[in-house]
């Protein structure tokens, strides 16, 4: 039988690359703790017609289809935003308003795997549901701030848009639902010649390119300049202040914002409000992004429920950390090899080892039989800190020898002082 | 539309249940660090043929199989051990032996739903690889029991058996591997009398059925009359020489065991060796289970390779500590509302909750712009500890209101002082 690889698009996290994702996991899981967000867990599968409905053609194309057992057709979740509106509309439809989740795991999409892109990726994904004001879209871009300063990034910063700012010249202009998501994905992936095809107006279509002319490095002169630019189109306008209000509060908390882009959309076409998206200058993926989604917990049979969120590339933020040179602050406990000197005194090893870990102590017991000399050639290629060698002259004294594998020192050391030696902490 | 439901079988986990879950999973994780025991993350979907090679035809018919747009023939891994046999055979070959692993995540089933059983449900597994010491095999056993320690179970015992002593005397009797497996499938099933049908030696037939009869309570009674039974029958006396080894260390150890069982046999058929499974008296199901594959890794391309390992189920696990009542020791932090008097007091509240947060208190800021009742309402139903209501009059003198929920007092208390108030440890 040939050897197996896993599938393409997929891989494996090994040693210290899963290490980094489960610190990242774990800072997740502290930011979220810190803004009030309680954590679900949802199913990797869920029906089709749930992941579907609000995806947007783009993301639906390139989602894990398929029949179960039980000829249901099924679908690997490529985000986790729609498992979360189903929960609003059922489990925790009581729940008491604003309602604050958490949900970390893996998602699914086929696309072209390249640098940062896999078919198997890592989310955390936070929600409030229930909530209009500006205040929420702020505290979902204040805590992904939170989480990036927490994983150790710098010179990150915001790429904001609104989303409301373009379908309230669109709906005011009479173009239909279902042709303003196909503007806004083309709008996404920057075909804006192709998009403004889809207008018939004129005067729409004027309005349209002039938000072409809005962006610049100035946030709040973005903003001035776009809301002369929709004068007359009241929806646009109130959503300029929406936009103008959030970008207040962020930016008095120091969350530094690179741009405010008018004509900026997202791929998923359930955003109603405020979207963003941080990067980092090293890169040139987004880290993470989110935005407001009014109308789709409605869209699932719930009542109608403002809601807004954030999604973090986990797998991009743990290249960007790489980018950047930012060790995880992960504790570095000493690594322990306890080594029997013989056969007769494996069990006396055993005993010892149990000891230590009772401590604290992370021991890998010689369980190979191997002779001293390769038993401690091989700790030195594992990085093992320390040795521990029980030998029978040793343990009639109550003691072993301690071998400190970097400094090549050792020195004898009774049993009872042997977890306080090796780690002064214990 | 109608709101929608989770997939047959599969569930979300809120609240106490997502923390319950994570609970264990961190216990695992220390569990592995103490035992020298390294996490990989390997991906959920996996080359069908990689699953379904050794996982016998009991599980092969009920893995979610489906081709991805590739028409790559695919499945969700219905266990671990294949694919840290791919990665022993691959990314790892050249690791330093014994390789130690775990991965912590789902697994996929379609079984039938019942108490306890989900066909999506997850599992801590540990393996180590490279080693055919009875050492290995207890060290499995021992962590197992260091896990059930560390979430808080009472009177979980293990019952043991060895699939070395039922393949020796098949091979001895010249029983080909496949109709082996066949028997060793409806045998863990409990389907002896069917398993005996496949037997066609009056002899073989004899000595197997004879193991019926050597269950005991007392672990060493029923290895010593093993013994007896497989006289005669050289490869399955090493197999209950290596039983009593392994036996002897691990009760040296205090592992409870419950039974050694002869025609003990699990639905993989890939075991060669030593298996187990835990139990706790109030539920009939297995919270983990494992054992010996010294011929899995060969099998999959790789260099003949002994390995041992055990998976366990941390939905089963979280089940048992329910009916025992055991409440996970994780850290009760402090909840605290934030909430501004007025419209004016807003960016104060942020910017208290952020001051907060920076000193690690969980903060859930009112964002929805309620009145003070409703506000404190909302967080005496959802149990918040603090109120702390941000004032004008207490503001110019750099103070707010810390309302406690439970006790129903309030006190004027300075900005600076309020980290400390609520958590006299921060």
């Amino acid at each position: 039988m040939p050897s197996f690889q896993t599938v393409r698009g997929m891989r494996d996290l090994l040693a210290e690359e899963a290490e980094v994702l489960n610190f990242v996991m774990s800072k997740a899981r502290e930011t979220a703790k810190l803004y009030g967000y309680r954590e679900v867990i949802t199913p990797v599968v869920e029906p089709y017609e749930l992941l579907s409905a609000k995806a947007g053609e783009e993301i639906r194309s390139r989602m894990f289809t398929f029949k179960d057992l039980g000829n249901r057709t099924v679908a690997l979740r490529p985000e986790f935003t729609a498992s979360i509106a189903r929960l609003a509309t059922g489990a925790l439809k009581n729940e008491p308003k604003p309602l604050r989740t958490l949900a970390v795991g893996s998602v699914y999409r086929y696309d072209e795997p390249q640098r940062g892109r896999y078919r198997e990726f890592y989310q955390s994904d936070y929600e409030i549901v229930g909530v209009s004001n500006p205040e929420a879209d702020a505290e979902i871009i204040l805590l992904t701030d939170r989480l990036m300063r927490a994983v150790g990034l710098r010179n990150y910063a915001f790429k904001v848009g609104h989303i409301g700012v373009i379908r309230g010249i669109l709906s005011q202009e009479n173009v239909d639902e279902k042709t303003q998501n196909a503007i806004l994905q083309l709008m996404d992936k920057r075909e804006f010649e192709k998009a403004f095809q889809l207008v018939k107006s004129v005067a729409c279509l004027s309005t349209l390119r002039g938000l072409l002319t809005l962006k610049s490095d100035n946030a709040f002169d973005t903003v001035g300049r776009l809301r002369k630019h929709v004068e007359g189109y009241p929806n646009a306008s109130a959503s300029v202040e929406d936009l103008q209000k959030i970008l207040k509060i962020v930016t008095e908390h120091q969350c530094p914002i690179a741009t405010v882009e008018p004509t900026f959309s997202r791929g998923l076409e359930y955003y109603t409000g405020m979207i963003f998206e941080v990067y980092i200058p090293e890169l040139d993926i987004a880290l993470g992004g989110g935005g407001r989604y009014d109308r789709l917990i409605e869209a699932f049979g719930g009542e109608p429920t403002p809601a807004t969120g954030v999604a973090h590339g986990l797998d991009r933020i743990v290249m960007a950390m790489r980018m950047q040179k930012t060790t995880p602050t992960t504790q570095n406990k000493k690594r322990v090899a306890v080594i029997p000197a013989k056969e007769e005194v494996k069990g006396e090893a055993l005993r010892i080892s149990q000891m230590l870990r009772e401590a604290g102590v992370s021991v890998e017991l010689e369980v190979m039989g191997r002779k001293m000399n390769k038993a401690l050639e091989d700790a030195d290629r594992r990085r093992i800190d320390f040795a521990v060698i029980v030998g029978e002259r040793e343990l009639e004294q109550g003691s072993v020898v301690l071998r400190d594998l970097a400094k090549r020192e050792q020195a004898v050391v009774t049993i009872s002082n042997l977890a306080k030696r090796i780690n002064p902490e214990y």
